[in-house]
């Protein structure tokens, strides 16, 4: 399949690996074409990989993960295009973190909405399906590194079909066992707004090696 | 021990009854002295069991478990009053969730500050702990009651001891087998803000009958 992953930080490098390492052809888009991480990753990925601008990236691909920090986000998707985008799955992984506070780092977004539904909303002819957000972008890839992969996944999205795929995906692709549905986008903030209990239990475990397994009667 | 608990909903009345089964003397406080529902919690719990005003109940207290709705956390203390809180463990278990904007509730805290800040900055001298806020009220008390306790509670607060003695208390009393040091009261900015992925969870589980387990490396 062709992927399009917006962004070049670790998260993008980890998806971008693993999607390539599964055969897929997959452009890394960021701001400007020839981003020099971006070059540098497809150098290192192989002849699957290229790159290009976000636009680029979001025409080329049948499937879309964004991959941007989350204040550069609307942005990324902006620049991509909503052409580029519509009737799309748009896996936004993205979280809304404000580092303008010091650290930790507090969120950008109110209580009563989530990052996830402000690109639903700026995009509605996108199916955006927000997962992986919840866990470090190594854990993401391959869960299995963790206790046998005996850990959760939570997925929130609009449109049922585009998120049967996105679970699909997640077990058959990256190896998750377990992905709790959450219901429509509005969920997001379910998953967001667990990111400030995510960067203090990485504080006190001194490891990104963690995630949460919801144990249940 | 003489143990204060502030509020007459469910969490106090679980909190409560747990408290006076081991032998301690609870008196429930709430707005006004002989408060309906006070007044029938002491009716059930026995000879140990006492009610009073949120003042009577402090001033009684050696301990103090502040067990009210989030919205009424900072007027039930300061009805308590500050002299009746001074050098004492306050155990704050509300959540700072907002049900004005329909359900599920949103919380009328920004990220940068949780409610159990706003309770230590009102009240400096009380040594004000969070904990217990991140389950559902059989769970705080009974944890034994799902998968033989094998998931986690969290705490946070400023004093090193009282964090102590409440964990000494989480697990002699209540039967807690794991419980996560976040840090400074600051950290519960994390396990208030986990409550919209907890009401989401709730709503996909259909149970309020589970709780997270923190899986490490």
């Amino acid at each position: 399949m062709k992927i399009a992953v917006l962004g070049t930080g670790m998260v993008g490098n980890s998806i971008g690996n693993k999607l390539v390492s599964l055969g897929h052809e997959v452009k890394m888009g960021s701001r400007t074409a020839n981003n020099e991480k971006a070059v540098a990753w497809t150098r290192e990925a192989g002849a699957k990989a290229s790159q290009g601008t976000f636009a680029d990236a979001a025409a080329f691909g049948e499937l879309v993960f964004v991959c941007t920090s989350g204040a550069g986000t609307l942005e990324a998707l902006n620049a991509a295009g909503a052409g580029n985008l519509a009737g799309k799955v748009v896996v936004d992984i993205s979280n809304p973190l404000d580092f303008s506070k010091g650290m930790p780092p507090s969120l950008f977004t109110r209580s009563d909405e989530s990052l996830g539904e402000q690109v639903q909303k700026a995009f509605p002819d996108a199916k955006v399906v927000k997962t992986l957000n919840t866990v470090n972008c190594e854990l993401m890839v391959n869960p299995g590194k963790l206790a046998g992969g005996e850990h959760d996944m939570f997925i929130a999205g609009n449109d049922a079909a585009a998120k049967g795929k996105v679970v699909e995906l997640l077990k058959g692709w990256f190896g998750w066992k377990n992905v709790h549905d959450l219901g429509d986008i509005s969920a997001a903030r379910g998953t967001e707004m667990y990111l400030p209990l995510w960067l203090r239990l990485w504080g006190s475990l001194k490891t990104a090696d963690f995630n949460l397994k919801v144990v249940r009667g």
